[in-house]
């Protein structure tokens, strides 16, 4: 929030601010039939299903604007709803944008916001298609839904998981979590000091993870290429354990999963070990991760063993046998859902 | 907000509290597949266009606790986004419900809310099918998508008015607004006082269009019926002036409209004269009327006037005339955005 060229969003009023931020606006989807500019956008899903999620994301809650830049809160904005849709095996196709703003937003600083959502649409091929804009008493205020696309007996639910399907996860798991605590500290340091430089140094995959996540497009094209629909898919926004345990209820079944299997990168690693922090622990209930956990019949072994980024973690069980991760010692502790709940006390 | 029988929030936390209040919700709409419980809701719009449209209601801006009751609160900020999807000529058939919630709430207001959603699902037909809940450091945040039917050829848009058409509203104007500064007023003597009880006798109307509005279904029906498609339609939430101007833009035409048609509630009169405001002024700018404003063609002039609750007001003219009100006197007024802002100075 820089104040060099600071325009008053007062100065545009509402809808001189919405033109402002619609104006250039490039429709790239056929099923976009009309976007924004009207009561309502106009869509045309004639031979597919529509898939529907909805994000709220509050300042001081979700985000801390003394370190995340505005054009990554687009971007991630944006992208974490992407990943609800892809969690579906859909494809997203249109986002409404719709924004609370306090006084000391400008002009500038919403364009840098925008920019970063209209770059995550650009990314993943979205059409922005409408929102609302208003004031806000307090602080930023963002709320984004999604719209997709999804084929008749492709689209992915939480409770088809069975018996003996094995639990596969993409990428690596508690970077961005590690990620947060870096900034958090830095954050802490900058507070006591006058000539600060934040020491980020060797650590920048987990600022990334944090400040610009990735949707995981890719994970899906590689699905559909080698022909298999998961029995059931989330995207881990809240921690591998708690989204499990959604498979799990949902399915009606248990599962097992092998803490040597679970994938943690280098610098999450070296992070918890500075931390003092319980590596595992971070990466099962660290959220943020916007992974993709899904399970898979046994017969797909060999497909997913061979997909790069893709691992294998686990099994699911019978129901009696509960939710479980073993240990490198062979012990076995219970899975709860810990993951990150701004509800919580 | 009272105290008896309350239930702190993070008792539940996000999960529970998402179970508690979707628990019950039965789907009614061929169009809703699957709703709340997954990564996205599924629906199926196949052969049907799909209308989205969204609203963000924060407060102190678009609503104050002191003596709006939740579950109006609920019943409104679902109905005002049907009212944009009939805008279209559409039907409404699910929603997305969005809350920030600050600690001051309890579970047994969020039923209280809930239930005033649902009430209005229940009336209008319409599913829920997802949303999020998170907590707010501040005040109450609401943000409500919802998803609606068009049939390709029947949607309205705000950019079919031509020369000649002319220009018809539903129901009467002002009235919320009347409601609004009554409430207002009441809330300051209410400061003042110790035993108060709030003078709305006769004044029923005015409160009930400001708390608890309805989208006009029965205009759409009624169109439907007499077999019109308007050439363009709006829903008045920001002012007839402002919607009307709406309407100019995006036709490229001009229009006349002309006070002695404006439809007026008595008791919105009444309280004009009371506050010592313009009613045409109010009429015009007041805002939240939730009515239909729509075009049709010159020839469809039989059909409309026969039609209960509908009034013809004017007619579009050609670009170069501009956009005025004719008074009673035959004197000329250009018509001005004037309706609320929450983002202008």
């Amino acid at each position: 929030m820089s104040n060099k060229g600071r325009t008053e969003i007062a100065t545009l009023g509402e809808f001189g601010l919405i033109r402002h931020l619609t104006d250039q606006l490039e429709l790239k989807n056929d099923s976009t039939v009309k976007g924004v500019g009207d009561d309502a956008a106009i869509l045309s899903y004639a031979s597919k299903q529509v898939l529907v999620t909805t994000d709220l994301l509050l300042e001081g809650i979700h985000f801390d604007l003394t370190y995340v830049p505005l054009k990554h809160l687009g971007y991630k904005s944006a992208v974490v709803n992407f990943s609800d849709i892809y969690a579906m095996n859909g494809q997203p196709k249109q986002i409404t944008v719709s924004l609370g703003i306090s006084k000391r937003f400008s002009v500038e600083d919403l364009d840098a916001f925008y920019s970063g959502v209209k770059l995550a649409c650009d990314v993943y091929g979205v059409d922005i298609v409408g929102g609302d804009t208003s004031a806000s008493l307090t602080g930023l205020c963002i709320s984004i839904t999604c719209i997709g696309e999804g084929e008749s007996g492709r689209i992915v639910c939480r409770d088809g998981a069975k018996e003996t399907d094995l639990i596969c996860v993409s990428g690596d798991l508690g970077a961005a979590y590690m990620g947060l605590q870096l900034l958090e500290r830095e954050k802490r340091i900058f507070r006591g000091e006058k000539d600060f430089t934040p020491d980020f140094a060797g650590k920048e995959y987990l600022l990334e993870r944090q400040l610009k996540p990735e949707a995981r497009k890719d994970v899906i094209e590689m699905l559909r290429n080698a022909d298999i629909v998961p029995t059931a898919m989330m995207d881990i926004s809240d921690g591998l354990s708690s989204e499990l345990l959604h498979i799990s209820h949902a399915s009606h079944v248990g599962c097992r999963i092998y803490e040597d299997r679970i994938p943690i990168d280098y610098q999450t690693a070296v992070m918890a070990e500075q931390f003092n922090m319980n590596l595992v622990t971070a990466a099962l209930n660290g959220g943020e991760d916007y992974e993709l956990l899904f399970t898979v019949p046994l017969s797909e072994h060999d497909k997913v063993s061979e997909m790069k980024g893709i691992k294998v973690i686990g099994h699911i069980t019978k129901p009696e046998l509960g939710n479980y991760l073993v240990g490198r010692d062979g012990g076995e502790v219970e899975l709860k859902a810990q993951g990150w709940n701004s509800l919580s006390e």
